[in-house]
């Protein structure tokens, strides 16, 4: 097979740009872009998807979680289908890249497939997922889980503030009733490709359009209370205070110490509160939030020994009580290896310098497919690393280079496939 | 003059306990001491300290701010008047020592001395002050600062919770009016005595039933904004972070390392917020709590410099801003050398061996006499260091003790009077 006129990325970039403009306007609040998973502008989005789907030469169909699929076939009827797509829902006063990109990227990619009248030795299915943040109901990506075998009906009750369950919502949305998971059929899909904005600094600091991304990081967040001793901040001298601040800032420091000292492990105390806290008290009680990542597992869990250690230390030292529970665990999920490297490959082909390989600190969809079929991440460089705010920023340069880049990889995985068979 | 006969720390002890006993009944709130300033309970406990001063041989009048003053006459006419005291009112769900012992104990020592049948060169005014502790009103110590004739008619326009003036809480209570500065005669006072509970640890730590004051300390008061970048906790590795949370633990232990490398001062972080604060979000905003002291004023200004320093480079080490704001100043109040003197002289009589001096880290009625009569002061050892809570304790041993070493302090300034006259 030959390969298809490959568009620049200028092209690219312009095109994807457009499309996102005009996703962005299609709100719940007016001025702002909210678009919570299976409202009012959720589905008016679904319906300007699809009929890009529809331009791209795809057929289309809603599965029972409000996931958009569109089927772009292969050169032969059963041919294997490759994945590729992102979310179309937003966070409320979200940016206008945050998962679409990855929706209208992967259209883009498809429209020029069949404006060059070509077939690939594999289809590609286009999936735009509409539960990927979390914000409504309690449970977050369940339309990527559904897809990936992986439904639970327990969601399905799942109650949003006003009351209406996901049952409903998903009813009104037009989604055909019945178990998601039915569509998945594994053996027949190649992997999973997600183009994201990075929604960190990274590559910003680098000066670098684009990253592939080595793996999801995976997650342990918890808390520590520290229980010292409350006395009056003029009668109480230095030595005989159990200060369960100064405590907490020490812990504090420890653990930044240890996240600082060992590379590719992050950590964040988010949340401190020092209930019922006086200028003139010595404080007696302090809580604070723990969350640490890692794309290793063992080296999160390694890290956690070491937090705990210092934590006790400390403690220890300064005569206070400190109790850490870590209550919550979501493990690492690694791209895979074959689908990084294709990608890193079109990268430099693309931005001609070597690629930056980077994890991802934010969950995404593609992490459901962990275990169950291969998946790549590649992520476009945000302006000062934001996200979820309307300040969110990518540029069209990147996003074409990007959007490139994800041609690139579609274009080798079909070489390599041709050549396997 | 030959002194009158001393009576025993033990036989003290047991007097004032049984009054301090007493007193712990008269309330406001049942099964609590709650004695707010101008309430029915303080009504009826300067009702029931009026008997306990008649039967010491004292005349009692109220003065315009609700202060019970009992006048014990001296050997001649004229003669000059030591004033003892402390205050009546209390916190809410208050201990049973603080403030009334040291009413307790002045009255018990009038006692002895009228049943010896003595006068001494100088006439003894016993101080029941009413209005310490601050609660209800927003001015404190105004019973002790019109007795220093420093009375600020401004207070009387003051209202508590339920909207009830001052002026008319005064005249509910039986005050008469006017104002009660006009009573101060300092040319004829030589000089006010206080004993009062420690409320902090030092004594109890150090295994001593008293201690005499050198100074109530001066205090600055502030708080400190620290402004770094929010940013989520997965995607912004250590080395991009601008955490103010941080930062702002870096700042507290910088605090505390100066004021435990600084004899004499104390300083505490007593609150901290992170406003906004999630578990999965680097702080971008944090706002915490100042409040340094120390009996020597030199010190405490060149702490808060040290203090501005060391967080300037804190915040330029770490790329963030923090504002400091020191809003809130209070002068050191140095107690007497020569009373300091005569009561270390009496307390090492007493208990046989040297005594602690100590600074008080809280403000006390004394303090209402800087600079307009010579003041001292005696702590009782505070269990646990605990006031201000309904476990506040000092023993009858220690209460003995100090009432005795009090006594004592009276019958040496006799003596130095009689020797200079």
């Amino acid at each position: 097979m030959s390969p298809p006129r490959a568009p620049s990325p200028a092209e690219l970039g312009r095109a994807i740009v457009a499309r996102l403009d005009e996703l962005a306007q299609i709100s719940d609040e007016p001025g702002k872009i909210t678009r919570l998973t299976l409202s009012p502008s959720h589905r008016r989005a679904v319906d300007r998807t699809t009929e890009w789907m529809h331009e791209a030469g795809m057929t289309t169909r809603l599965d029972a979680l409000g996931t958009l699929i569109g089927e772009y076939p292969g050169a032969s009827a059963g041919a294997p289908h490759l994945l590729i797509g992102s979310h179309l829902d937003s966070v409320r006063d979200a940016g206008r890249f945050d998962g679409t990109l990855g929706v209208v990227a992967a259209i883009e990619i498809v429209r020029h497939l069949q404006q060059s009248g070509k077939r690939l030795p594999f289809g590609i299915t286009v999936l735009a997922f509409g539960d990927e943040e979390g914000v409504r109901f309690l449970s977050t990506l369940t339309g990527s889980r559904a897809v990936a075998g992986q439904f639970d009906p327990k969601i399905l009750d799942e109650r949003d503030e006003d009351g209406i369950s996901r049952r409903e919502a998903l009813r009104d949305f037009g989604c055909p009733e019945g178990d998601a998971s039915a569509d998945w059929q594994g053996q027949n899909a190649l992997g999973f490709l997600e183009l994201h904005i990075e929604q960190g600094p990274v590559l910003e600091a680098e000066n670098r359009p684009l990253g592939v991304v080595t793996a999801i990081q995976g997650v342990t967040r918890g808390s520590c209370r520290v229980t010292g001793k409350a006395g009056h901040a003029g009668t109480t001298p230095m030595v005989l205070r159990q200060d369960a601040l100064a405590a907490a800032s020490a812990m504090i420091l420890a653990i930044e110490g240890i996240a600082r000292d060992t590379t590719g492990l992050v950590a964040t105390i988010g949340q401190l509160r020092v209930p019922g806290g006086a200028v003139n008290t010595i404080p007696g009680h302090v809580e604070f939030s723990l969350d640490f990542r890692s794309e290793s597992d063992t080296l999160r869990h390694e890290a956690g020994l070491r937090i705990q250690a210092a934590i006790a230390d400390i403690a220890r030292n300064r005569r206070v009580e400190a109790k850490l529970y870590l209550g919550y665990e979501a493990p690492a999920a690694q791209c895979d290896g074959g689908l990084r490297q294709l990608m890193a490959e079109a990268a430099e082909a693309t931005i001609d310098k070597p690629v930056r390989l980077l994890s991802s600190g934010a969950g995404h969809d593609a992490m459901s497919f962990r275990g169950r079929i291969p998946f790549g991440m590649m992520f476009v460089r945000s302006r000062d690393g934001l996200s979820h705010h309307p300040d969110e920023f990518s540029s069209e340069a990147d996003i074409g280079l990007a959007a490139a880049t994800l041609f690139r990889t579609v274009l080798a995985l079909a070489e390599r496939h041709d050549e396997l068979n």
